[in-house]
């Protein structure tokens, strides 16, 4: 009886035009030859460039990249995109980067008026309003509190909204979907402080205020502040930088980037939403109607191929690592599935763990090219058992007035030849 | 019947001198009124400071931390501390930070002719000696390679060294233990490669060349480069950093951190180890009787409390959060137990998830001080059974003449009036 063939063994498609079983890289000798090594005639003597005969530098007391990577950095706007004295971005390079991590220089943020310099000394966290005992904090004080360090992800609710338009923008991952960063941070757990304000039982909501100068202000309920919020204080092991709300700022895991308030200065205990700019004219999704759905607060499941895509020099056909992150507001990846034929079959990707709640998941997916046209996308499902729609899907269910929490699929197309843009499919 | 009492729900201790019951912080109301949160008379209107009325900064392409951190710094050596001519080191301040993942920034570094910087496109990796095909890689070859994303520690095999010494030196847990850190890292498992290259049945050892001045050297069982070895090419989601072996490194999970060989440019597989410099005048165990302990490379398990240490300035009795961090090369950290009458009783710590192999975990424990003096510890247990011995006890079993892999319980001494300082007990 013929032993059974294993998926993949022998560079064979598990789906459309190339993708191959995510398992096949970790098969001993299966890339030989397809890759990118050269064979080698004559071992020694290796060459001797300068570094290898002559001292490097000194350490220094905080490192910065290499110069060859200066490419690497966060987009900024040439123009204020959100048409408002004082808003700006800078976008995290995603088609750069590998892991699950963003390093802090390249975090992305979203500022309505500027950067603040706080003097931490300075700085002071009050929570009022429907609790027993008002409270004030400086930063000293919070950093007496206990702790809790978890990996999670921020995304923008505007993140991708330029999918919502009739055409689709050549532009790159980073100028679509650059509005998303992951990474590890510490604080103290909301509920510790609320539970030693006492709260009145009449509170239902909590009402956050950044103290920069837009002081941007939102309303979140009350229960999930005493689930996972963290008043967090450290990102990626150091003290928070400057752009991410230095001090202290709110970590709300799942929800829009927005509500985790920058440069924390106030928690107020109400009975109900604050109804503020931030949360009617901003960040709420506009429906068909006209009438906005408020307080649609967690962000949905959602991924990205982040390698290749627009600016990626295909070099030929051969065998590719697609390479991408998942994410779920409601929870973590369960599955993440890639397509070379814009959506006809798909493949199960790999997934890099440990794989975390409302955290990005990197996942990858073997693809031999064979030099003509493909078109990528990948699909996440998550542990709630929802899938990541179509970009027809979620317009359809929306209207084409909707301008916040794109989550649907994004599309890929390699050209002959190799050219990757982005495409509506 | 009497209901019977939780440990710790009174900040009753669970260990001598003042240690209470790990989950203490999770109970709604517990630290009430212990720390450090003032009441507020009147909460409106809050204070104004000039970051509230005036714009801030425009974000930048590259972020760096606040200019009131600027304080938080690698330690470098005064003076050229092993006697050697371009040795140097930078080492982390873990005193400052939280967490499990160093920040690129801050990741610490051991170099022997400098920090080369090199550029990528003149960079190759080699793999030569006893293979059926030898391979020579550039970077963008690197680049195309499947790759796989992992959370490891690295640890300078001379790292705590100073405490083998007679006098416990009254310094910084940074100078003391700061030849470690932990990242994640990506790259293409050295399997693959070495796969790849077809490796002779003959081949047992695989010989490392760093590209940059030193040539740092090393010999690595080949049992261990198709385990769990990684030809690294990111770090914290970016490319490496100089320091930390840019363009590529190996990282060698576990071991000795000399091992992880930075600016790799050459593998030779071999029969034997090649006795090199590195691992026979240097990084080899030195015991009571003249002779080495070669090729003992493994990293046993460890712990250090980074807060309270030396140079906290402790506030007055009342609640504290004991802080730091274990981790073990043999395996993943299964328990902490934390001490705060020098070993006499132990409380067992909580872990900040997720706990992963051969990575750093950040363990916390709640501790009420007295003001009183207290001799503080941690000793952890790994997934192996295996338990961090006593300064005493290594001492004992390896002689006085040892000079790497110091992994006995460090004390941190508490004075009456809450001075901190490194002694032994």
């Amino acid at each position: 009886m013929a032993k059974r063939k294993q998926p993949g063994t022998d560079l064979e498609p598990v789906a459309g035009n190339g993708l191959l079983h995510r398992r096949m890289f970790l098969r001993g000798g299966a890339v030989a030859g397809v890759l990118g090594a050269a064979g080698l005639a004559q071992a020694e003597p290796l060459a001797v460039p300068e570094w290898v005969t002559k001292p490097g530098k000194r350490p220094q007391p905080y490192t910065q990249p290499s110069p060859f990577e200066q490419g690497v950095q966060r987009l900024l706007p040439d123009q204020n995109p959100l048409y408002e004295p004082g808003s700006a971005s800078g976008r995290t390079p995603h088609q750069f980067l590998e892991g699950m991590v963003t390093p802090n220089g390249l975090h992305f943020e979203v500022t309505h008026n500027g950067v603040p310099e706080i003097d931490p000394a300075r700085h002071m966290l009050v929570i009022h309003g429907l609790v027993k005992r008002p409270l004030k904090f400086t930063v000293d004080s919070l950093l007496r509190y206990p702790m809790t360090s978890r990996l999670h992800f921020i995304e923008c609710a505007g993140n991708s909204a330029s999918l919502y338009g009739s055409t689709a923008v050549k532009s790159s991952v980073q100028q679509l979907h650059g509005l998303l960063s992951g990474a590890e941070w510490t604080g103290v757990p909301l509920s510790v402080l609320l539970d030693e304000a006492g709260i009145d039982p009449k509170a239902k909501w909590v009402y956050a205020e950044g103290g920069d100068a837009s002081s941007v202000t939102r309303s979140i309920p009350l229960a999930k502040c005493m689930d996972d919020v963290l008043v967090a204080l450290y990102q990626n092991g150091e003290r928070l930088r400057p752009n991410n709300g230095y001090p202290v700022r709110l970590l709300v895991p799942g929800f829009q980037g927005n509500m985790n308030i920058k440069w924390l200065r106030r928690l107020r205990l109400t009975e109900g939403p604050m109804q503020t700019r931030y949360e009617t004219s901003r960040y709420s999704l506009l429906l068909a109607d006209g009438k906005t759905a408020q307080f649609k607060l967690q962000l949905d499941a959602k991924s990205i191929i982040t390698r290749p895509s627009p600016g990626y020099q295909m070099q030929g056909p051969g065998l590719y690592e697609i390479s991408g992150l998942a994410w779920s507001g409601n929870g973590t990846v369960k599955q993440v599935e890639v397509s070379a034929d814009g959506g006809k079959s798909w493949a199960v990707a790999a997934l890099s763990g440990p794989v975390l709640p409302k955290m990005l998941t990197r996942f990858r997916a073997p693809w031999k090219w064979d030099g003509g046209p493909a078109v990528l996308q990948s699909r996440v499902t998550d542990d709630t058992g929802y899938v990541q729609p179509t970009r027809d899907a979620l317009i359809a269910a929306r209207g084409n007035k909707a301008n916040y929490h794109y989550n649907g699929i994004t599309t890929w197309n390699v050209a002959n030849g190799g050219e990757v843009t982005h495409v509506y499919a």
